[in-house]
Formats: C-alpha cells, structure tokens, sequence
C-alpha cells in the first residue's frame, strides 16, 4: 500500500536561495505518514490519545531537484518495516507538472520510528495496531 | 524593567525575498517574552509544570525594516500589563549594527496573553506570581 | 470576492501545549492570500518575476479558539483595501466540523502589505494590476 | 578544526510530544554551518553574495535523546569532506548540562553539499575558498 498526498509550496517555507528550505522535507514527509496511517483506518492523532506515540529514530534525506513556492509537490509514502517498537517509512517527493508535462522527482527519503509512550520509554506496538501496519507494508522500495 | 535579548537571523528564517519572514518575528517575541520571565527569577517552563499556561489571544505587530539572514536582532521587551487572567508584553526589535554604528529599528509588536490551565480553561495567575509580574510592569511604550 | 482555503494541521505546527502555535496562522493567511490572488487570474509567483513584491508592514491576530494538530482549517480571505502602494486583506479561520456539526471560528486576521521592488523600494502598483485587485474588494468585515 | 554553537529551544520549536519538533536540528545543523563558516574568517551570506551558494543535496540524522522546550543545546560542527563541487559537514549535538552535570548527547548528523551559481548549476568551489576550507577540515568523525 502507498499513499498519496499533495501540499503546495509556501511562501513561508521559501529560502532566500528561492527554493524550498531542505528542512520542510521532514514536514512533508510527516503529512504524508499521516495520510497514510489515516487511510489504514485509525488516525495519529488518535493513536496518541491511547498513548502510542512515534517518535524519529533516524531520519536521511536525498535531494534531486528543488521544489519552489506554489510549486504543488506530491509525498508519495510506503510502509516498509514494522517490528514490536519500530516501523519505517520511505518516501518519493515529486513536483507535479500542472501544465501536464511530466513530473519531476525532488527527493527520496526514509525515516525510522519508534514506539515510546507518554513517559517517553520505548514501548511495544499494540498488537492490533501491529496487524494493521503489517497489512499496509510495501516492499522495500530503492530509495 | 525590560528585557534584552539577541538573536541571529538564520537561513531557515529566510525567504525568496531575501528577508527574515515576517512569521518569524512573533517567534522572536516569545524569545523575549521568555528571556524577561526568566529575569524575573523563575522560567516559563517552570511555570507551565505548575500548571498555569499563557496562551496568545492579541498579537499586533508593525514592520519597519527587513531583518536579513545572519543580521543580529535584539529584542527589548517589557511587561506593560497584569491582569487577574492577562498579562501584556511589548517589543521593540532592532537590527545590531555590528560595525559599531547605529542600531535600526526593524519592528514593534505587542501580545496580549491570557491565563490558562492544561484543559484550556480561563484560569487566575496564581498570586505569587502575578505579584512577581506586578513588580516588573514598565509603563506602557508608545508602540 | 473572497477566498475559500483548507489547510490540515500538521504536526509540526503544533506546540508543547498541544495546539497550533501562534505564529503559524500568519504562515496560514498567507496560503489565504495566495489563493485569493490565484483565484484574480495571476499568481503572486507570477507578480513576483515581474518585480511587484508585496511586503507586510502591518498584521494584527485575534486567537478565539485553538486549532489542533490534524484539524482541517478553512481560511476565508477578503481584500478590503487597495491603494496605490498598498493592499489589505482581512482574514477569518474556522475549525471545519468534519463530523458536520457547525465550524468554530478560531481567529481573525489583517494584514496590510506595501509594494516594493526588488531593491525594496515601495513602488506603485502597476494600473493593470491594481484595476483587478480593485474590482475583487470586499466590503469591510467586522473584524 | 570544530566550531560550537549555542541555542536555546524555542517554544515554537516544541511539538505536542512536549519535545523539539525533528525538523527543527537540520535548522540547527545550519546554525552550527555558519559558524563554523565565520570562524573561517568568512561569512556564508558572503559566500552567496559572490556567487556561490551550497545547497544540501544530502542528510544523515540520527536521534539519540530528546532536547525540550528551553534547553540549551550545544551543535559541534565539522568540516570532513571537501571536493571540486561538494563540502561534508558532521554534527553532534548535545543538551548543555546547566546545573553542572554532564552534558547529554541528543543526535548525531551529516549533510552533504553542492556548490551551485545563481542559477542552480553546479560549479566548482572558488580556489581561495577551497583552500580555506580545506584547511578547516577534521578527521572523520565516528558518527
């Protein structure tokens, strides 16, 4: 399973280089994860209500090309690792060509989480919440 | 009694104007609002485990000049109101002129902050402190 | 004429008292403001490489009510003011009720931006430009 | 040759897990970047104004501990790779132990990056510059 969400770029993630700051890649990243935990059925938010939270391990970033203000970029996000107190996410950014031409790849990246509770100590993933990540898991894609 | 705080414009701040994103400067004002309370004996984290949090209801700011990617800001604050459930700051923000000639002024702000506990709800400063905030009050600044 | 915008909250948006920090509604108005400009028939990407830049002088923010971390946000934007040198924009932000109870007003907003030139410079509003931004004025809303 | 930095987190910086956003240490990387680029006897916003801009084509971060609201946090920078078009930077970051303990080691980073003109392109680093780069460089750091 993948999944697919669009943001547009904002004048507030713009740098004076004139492209996207690198570091908003993660909070793009983190919409997509997001979107895609939601379209398993449950939502983050709400796993964190019964206390599961997920907190970044390690997080690598490859950059291709730069994304612009109000350039519309679309996280393409695949599950793939789940273990008791971890799941990974990798995850392909692409500036979608408005004008119908082709898209543009911007960046590859991955991110690793694990599962802590509200204290902040590792903790397992519940187990139904497990079978459904598990479900969700793509093969590893080359990232 | 006014607080002074510096801080350096870093590239994230930037944007493809080549100036510190106006955003930015309400961040700049908690770093104020901060740096005062902490003068004041006791720090705003501290005061957020006792359980009394300030939340932002009026924020009113005035740009005069742009900030730039590595230009040194100092922020003057003061505390120009208490109230049983209010507290007011002012801000005047200024670029250092690090070459020893004038300081220019970049922006003036004011936020208005109410009182409240971790389930949101309207709450009064606790007395102590709201003695503590009474003492450091500066008469009001021509914004 | 006014503009609809929807943005989700994201994660990143949010601060250790559990809601939306303060100075992302501007980051949110903005995203307004470029979608009402969008909806004029020019982007303000497009304004930008022809040398009108539009720099803030003035915002002022009203927080109602908090948004919160995955809460999908309505931004309802309206152009109230054109000048030779100078435009205004007013702002409303809703919570959207997604189980379709009614929206909660979170915040207003107004913005009042200069034009400038690349240099930074306020400079006029090209008459052409200034034609549609005049005929796509609100009334003024009760702010 | 290492430079140290010094930041202390913002509240704006903190997210709803009551810790430093992640994002928010490649901005801090940056920080450190910029230092280390000073103490050179250089400055970056120089470096951009003849011509030469770095853009991060690569990120490596590792989380070990979380840094909090109000900490101080501590950013080592190293130089560990200079070539024609391309300049490595390693990074720890620790929280600064402020009552006199130890100081904690929060993360772990590295960034790639290219040498790029005005326009995007890729171009080798300016003699001069490469020598004094050259010059900062460490040993690789286990990282």
């Amino acid at each position: 399973m993948e999944s697919r969400s669009e943001i547009r770029v904002r004048y507030a993630e713009s740098d004076q280089m004139g492209v996207a700051y690198h570091a908003n890649y993660l909070v793009w990243c983190e919409v997509g994860r997001t979107d895609l935990i939601r379209q398993l059925g449950m939502t983050y938010a709400e796993m964190e209500r019964r206390g599961v939270l997920l907190a970044v391990a390690d997080a690598q970033l490859r950059y291709h090309a730069s994304a612009r203000y109000d350039d519309l970029v679309r996280i393409v996000t695949r599950l793939t690792g789940v273990r008791s107190r971890m799941v990974k996410f990798e995850y392909e950014l692409f500036r979608v060509a408005e004008d119908g031409g082709a898209d543009e790849r911007l960046a590859t990246a991955s991110t690793t989480l694990v599962s802590i509770d509200r204290a902040g100590k590792p903790t397992a993933i519940p187990p139904e919440m497990r079978t459904m990540l598990e479900a969700a898991m793509s093969p590893v894609a080359a990232a």
